[in-house]
């Protein structure tokens, strides 16, 4: 057939005019429902007029906005839809009803304005009543129309910006007068008298009647849909998103289906593969004579689609076969002829998008209409035994099912998971800092959580929020909850690391620890009640909720072992204990990228030698003090570069003030000077004159090592007998010492000059060569800048992008959870720049260090060590910036591996390699 | 006379074989000797062994480590010395004594070796005591020729790294033998045992003798100095400093003098024009019979060198003609012959050098040495008369003229100073935070100054350091003297702007400011005592010292009009009050660069409606509060906007954090509560829920616009309307609004939305178009990252180069005084960067911005706001980076000027323009 005008696109009947190609003529939604009409899927029938007509529009104000032919063109096509649907538009008897919506280039959610219904008036609603057999349905559907219509052409808004909208105003106060607060309270005639009302209003506020003829519904609709892509808020929208004004909205006007007009009608969704288990296979639910929304509001059980998926729900239900039939009859038995065609329909979109579908569908009179298909969502596990299972059935090749699985699902395979089938009341909600689920007894300190760890019960180990000397009772507890604190929290970080159920933020709890309760939403906890904590969600759920264990599947193995053949970064992780060590191994990390030293300074006998360090008052005290813990980092050091067996192993020299070594509080300041014979007003005039304004930047890191040179000293000597011990042993060691927070090449010189200097005296002691290298943490802009500097004298860098982050932008993160949040919901940030890095600020700087980096040090080994190693889209980033190595907590290391090798892939792609 | 060896380069007897342009081979020290004896100035004859011989030296070791007849080529060359000065080398009766030293191409200050006195034996120190007819003086000189040889050639170093020198250990032992505890208090048989004990420890310690043979001793210091290249400080400073071994160091052998043999010897210093005024004539001081020491030690009064100043030095000092003529004769009288000489030698170095010369000499047998030359440091009045009149003298251009002026001398002419002839006694030295002198009370509150300023006693303010509340009282006072902080500190930063004297972090000071007493370095002074400070030098003075007002000559307005004229940069000024808006434009701003508003909401009736806004409950208690604030910011912008009189006026919306407008301790909190009639409880919870870990990278900048709109809305408004009152009145205004901390395009589109959403409704209102500009700061890194973006929508930039500085280098200046003086001492910093603008890292940064600002936004300005925009090597470095303008205090207006001035200058010159 021909197309019956140059700018509008028919689709439906299997015909399309568009493609999914065509986005700039059609819009995304016009262009994805001409590609299902292609496949000659059953679309209901519709056409798009393209976005050039709406630059004619903007270009003839007042004259006739359309060009020649356009409305001649609608006419007809409207013939052709109701010539497909067997419907006339405006007809009393049998309507037919459009949708009619904008459409633009890129996705600019709820900007611009859709009226849906379109074609209903006083005569056709009463054809509707009929078809429907549904008075309530088509007085329903005729209300909403008006309101739309009434808001969306014909402009009505409150009178001022602060009152509610004037529609939903009638409604209140009709259920006010009829004592009811639902909208399904409203009966047929309640929805009559609500049109009449809507009317008047509309003809009182406007000036203007609510058009009956459906032919100027539609023409009102299209203008202003075409006039809604300079309304203000579209405008702003453009205008902070950098969309060009000059784009333009197409127009999409389709036929409405309905799933609920009789018993030959229904509506629900499929899956082409079971999204839970993977498993090849038809599955989904649908309603009979019910619409979508029924589906949603969750008033009647849906049934399953396939006879062996309804059987196996009855099992699992305990409902008989002979009663399931009766009342639980699957599409499969109830319209066997649909069923088969949307099996077809399943294996042709399979083929077709070559992976698993989530298809939208409707049964109007009998006949299937696919509304929409998508990729559907799928658990960890099924998706990667669909990616498998389609390379066994060469729909896929390897690559293909790389780039298949959503890399952070992964970790869901690693911790333990709240059983799917659990019932749970979710109390509260907080940010899911660090993936799996516990469940335990609530204990408010880390004494506490050592006490009861002592009796074998579990804990949930609830704080404010967490410090270094939480650390010890964070690794006894089975889950740690916060009430303050963002993702890369104290407590974020150190649980992740920890691999250990952690959920922070959650801003509802208020905590008595010195009470030993805890109030969440108006529920009561005491100490010793229990709580369990979903880590991946970041739900905080009343009392125990069964849980399921991990384990690492063929399938798992498998796909991991594909995944590293593809990649080209390396993946370590960051790990400061030699357990930590031994579970970075276990998931295949190939080194470790960030040993952090201060935790070595935490536990008993450690700290207080620490403290006595910093209060020491001569010389001769201090050096004391720093050799008696001397023995325990070289017990440490020959724990972890063992556990590594001659892997690299990053060891970064101390990082954090030492003022956070320090009590805080008056209690603690006198309990702490009695226990190491210090007096009350030396510790609290050390601990004052040591206080900063911003600690995030002041004397730390290498400004420790420069000021307080005996303290690096010390770690780095015990780093050299520890190899040297290794050694003895016959086991291999590769440290890399790593100094924090270098700016300037000279501050690197005097500190790597230092560190040779003791390398010496200890080689010359033993009479031995010693191997390590010596590199810097890339984490303060000045070091980007000056990265071709620093790199001459450097064998290594690594990017401390959680501290890069916040000097690029600025922020500190401890304080960012006071405005971040806004930031993100008005999409200022396109998302929290700690949990993914920010590709153009600070993707920026790591660019320049590492082009200046490599300038002057070709054989410059650049790696990242951040929190954001194991944050997918940050690790392709720096796939494409080109480093060596990624390093992130022993438990997101699968998650790099997969990021990684998908990067690889895409990069492969993007350089025309073609894969299926 | 043909030269002796081509490695070995003569000067004196009126030829040089070197030049100031062979640095590479004769190192600094010998290339500029070699430049003095080509001008034919009686320099003491010497010669240079180049650096090429140092590299041979290293090339040859265990072998005869020196090129083929270079020893033949020494002692011809010190043939050629002795037939000079009339001195045999090693000769009992008259020796030659010469001095051995070192000399990189680039200065390494005491980094290697030097021994004087060489030639000094048994023998010898006879014939030098007979000569100086000092025996004293000729055994002191072997004394220390010993030492020297000892532990430089010899490497007598102390046994432990803590212990004293093992000669300095001696001479302690010999003084508390003889209960005396000055060097000068031994003897000549004191100094005769201490040779011989020196020699025996000589023996002992390194089992060689101190050689008495003059020969050995020249070629032992020959090779200890080529040797001490090589020496491990010498190679840690050369690693740090990036300089290559390579170079090596040339060696310089020269000839002593000494100006204390006899009564026709003497040793002074002279200037071509006097330092202190500029006047022109030979100026300084001498002493008969003496040696350099004795004019630093002051023992004896020195003499004037020209008769002219030598009577008024009297008239001054009240000495009659005739006693000055007998006790204090002028060199002019006492040696017209040298005098005239030394005239004619200034004459000569003015003209070869083009500038005021201060020159070293020394009379030894009636015969004239010049050892030094070098430009003459010289006051600022001194610089601008001598700059000035050497352009009338066609001496130098005007151009020329502008390079000779320390920009930063000029504060001292617009600033009172301490009476230069005042005597005065210096209790402790702060930083130099804000030039000028102060003298009165001691304070030590805001209340207190405030209360004396209204009896009109002058007050200095003392704090540990002070906070935006104490504005007011910095106001009234005349100085303000804090214990803590850096030249970048609120009350340096504040006391700049309002051009008030003001010393920083004076770490001697002990306040108690509650028993209204202070302690300095054991004087104790209480409220009300009298102070004065130097805010040029950073000294504290006791009591009260007469001070010297400030005035603007003529010759000072046509030097600055010279420099308005060469400069490309534009000069504007930080101010926040209509005060400093006036002074700003009477030292010649262009324009206001920065006017913060936070500064605004201080004061009477305006904090504490601030306060209200951030405590407010409700919309409405809020919108009441802001809308209170309303008339005194539209008042404050009418005032300055009236100053400028249609210059830029560059506004930056409130920035800081707001818990800095709340109070800190319980008592403030108890008093404020009860003023502001809000609960003790509730005022104490905002304050602590606000509290930050880093506030620098807290809640503050455009944060606030972000998440609390009413704030940012209000003070838009209040611009507005300024600038239509004075529009009322005839006065143009151009206001140019400036957003803070904007690190992200999105961000900037926001409130640049909301700021002509506010413009339109003004404009609207009112019916009149409103002329004003949007730009923001730069101050975050990710800003500069970013710059290309936010370039597309700002109009302006301006860098703040404070924040930036901290962000880039991660360094909070609130902090930074822990480890920038380390940093700086040990050369890994080159300067405070707070003070002088890092011209690699954040000047990399800047340069970053700028670029990818203007390439999306050809018309886009850039200037600078920091505090840097008043020093003269940041203004520089502005210029070449090529901003539009910088921004100072007023006070600095000035410097600015001629900085951007001489910046355009040098780069004429290094384009290859060449100025006389």
């Amino acid at each position: 057939m021909a197309r019956v005008h140059s700018e509008i696109y028919f689709f439906g009947g299997n015909i399309a005019e568009g493609r999914a190609n065509l986005r700039e003529l059609l819009g995304g939604k016009g262009a994805n429902l001409a590609e299902m009409a292609a496949l000659k899927l059953p679309v209901p029938p519709g056409f798009t007029i393209s976005t050039r007509v709406c630059t004619y529009y903007y270009d003839h104000p007042g004259s006739d906005p359309y060009p020649a032919g356009l409305r001649q063109g609608v006419a007809k096509s409207l013939k052709r839809i109701e010539k497909l649907v067997g419907r006339q538009f405006g007809d009393a008897h049998n309507p037919l009803l459009v949708s009619v919506r904008s459409g633009a280039r890129v996705s600019m959610p709820g900007m611009m304005d859709t009226v849906l219904n379109l074609g209903l008036n006083d005569q056709t609603v009463q054809g509707l009543a009929e078809v429907s057999k549904s008075p309530r349905f088509a007085w329903d559907s005729y209300r909403r129309f008006c309101q739309m219509y009434g808001s969306v052409v014909l402009r009505l808004k409150p009178e001022n910006p602060h009152d509610a909208d004037p529609f939903e105003e009638v409604i209140e106060q009709k259920k006010r007068r009829k004592g009811v607060s639902q909208d399904l309270d409203l009966d047929v005639d309640d929805l009559k008298e609500l049109v009449e009302e809507f009317r008047g209003l509309i003809a009182r506020r406007s000036g203007r009647e609510l058009p009956q003829d459906p032919q100027e519904q539609l023409w009102g609709a299209i203008g202003a849909v075409f006039g809604s892509w300079r309304n203000e808020r579209a405008i702003v929208y453009r205008k902070i998103n950098g969309i060009p004004e000059e784009w333009g909205t197409a127009v999409t006007v389709q036929s409405m289906v309905f799933g609920n007009l009789g018993p030959d009608c229904a509506t629900g969704v499929a899956f082409t593969r079971d999204p839970a288990t993977g498993e090849k296979g038809i599955y989904g639910e649908f309603l009979a004579n019910a619409q979508g929304e029924d589906v949603v509001a969750g008033v009647r059980t849906p049934n399953q689609i396939s006879l062996r998926a309804g059987r196996r729900w009855a099992e699992r239900h305990g409902v008989a076969e002979q009663e399931r039939r009766r009342r639980f009859p699957t599409l499969e038995e109830s319209f066997p002829a649909v069923y088969r065609e949307l099996v077809k329909i399943g294996e042709r979109l399979e083929k077709h998008f070559r992976d698993m579908q989530d298809i939208e569908f409707t049964i109007e009179g009998g006949r299937l209409y696919a509304l929409q298909t998508r990729g559907g969502k799928r658990s960890a596990e099924a998706a990667i035994r669909i990616a498998v299972e389609m390379v066994g059935e060469r729909l896929i090749d390897r690559r293909a099912a790389l780039l298949r699985v959503e890399p952070t699902q992964l970790e869901q395979l690693l911790h333990p998971r709240i059983d799917p089938g659990a019932k749970k009341e979710v109390l509260a909600r907080g940010l899911p800092a660090s993936p799996g689920a516990a469940t335990g007894e609530v204990v408010f300190s880390a004494e506490e959580a050592l006490a009861v760890a002592g009796s074998e019960h579990p804990t949930i180990l609830v704080r404010v929020e967490t410090s270094p000397e939480d650390i010890h009772g964070m690794q006894v507890a089975k889950g740690v909850l916060t009430a303050r604190g963002g993702m890369t929290s104290h407590a974020a970080v150190v649980a992740r690391g920890m691999g250990k159920c952690c959920v922070v933020g959650c801003n509802d709890l208020i905590i008595d620890a010195a009470a030993g309760s805890l109030s969440v939403n108006g529920r009561a906890f005491r100490r010793g009640d229990y709580l369990t904590l979903d880590g991946s969600t970041g739900e905080v759920i009343a009392g125990k909720v069964p849980t399921v264990e991990p384990t690492m599947s063929a399938m798992f193995k498998k796909f991991m072992s594909w995944a590293d053949r593809e990649r080209r970064l390396g993946v370590r992780a960051n790990a400061d204990t030699p357990h930590d060590a031994k579970v970075a191994r276990e998931f295949g990390a190939e080194g470790i990228g960030l040993c952090r030293t201060e935790h070595m300074f935490f536990g008993e006998g450690r700290i207080d030698a620490l403290r006595e360090t910093i209060l020491a008052e001569n010389e001769q005290q201090r050096a004391a003090a720093l050799a008696r813990l001397a023995p325990f980092q070289r017990e440490d050091f020959v724990e972890i570069l063992r556990a590594m067996k001659g892997l690299p192993v990053t060891i970064r020299l101390l990082d954090p003030p030492l003022h956070e070594f320090l009590p805080k509080t008056d209690g603690e300041i006198r309990e702490l000077a009695d226990k190491i014979g210090v007096s009350y007003e030396r510790l609290k005039q050390v601990s004052e004159s040591m206080f900063e304004f911003n600690p995030m930047l002041g004397l730390r890191g290498s400004r420790l090592g420069i000021t307080q040179p005996d303290i690096y000293k010390t770690q780095v000597r015990a780093i050299f007998e520890a190899a040297l011990t290794l050694r003895g042993q016959g086991v291999q060691t590769a440290p890399e010492i790593m100094l924090p927070l270098i700016g300037e090449r000279k501050e690197f010189a005097v500190l790597a000059e230092e560190i040779r200097q003791t390398a010496r005296e200890v080689s010359d002691k033993n009479k031995v060569r010693l191997k390590y290298t010596i590199g810097t943490m890339i984490e303060v802009p000045r070091a980007c800048i000056e990265a071709g500097e620093i790199a001459q004298l450097a064998e290594f860098f690594s990017f401390g992008t959680n501290d890069l982050t916040q000097m690029c932008y600025g922020i500190s993160r401890d304080d960012a959870g006071r405005f971040l949040k806004v930031y993100i919901e008005r999409g200022i940030y396109p998302h929290d720049p700690f949990a993914q890095l920010d590709a153009q600020g600070v993707g920026g700087l790591m660019k320049i260090a590492i082009e200046r980096g490599r300038k002057t040090n070709k054989n410059l080994k650049i790696g990242v060590c951040g929190e954001h190693g194991g944050d997918p889209e940050s690790v392709k980033l720096c796939h494409r910036l080109g480093l060596d190595y990624v390093s992130c907590s022993p438990y997101r290391v699968p998650v790099a591996c997969l990021a990684a090798a998908q990067a690889a892939i895409e990069e492969r792609r993007s350089a025309g390699f073609k894969d299926v």
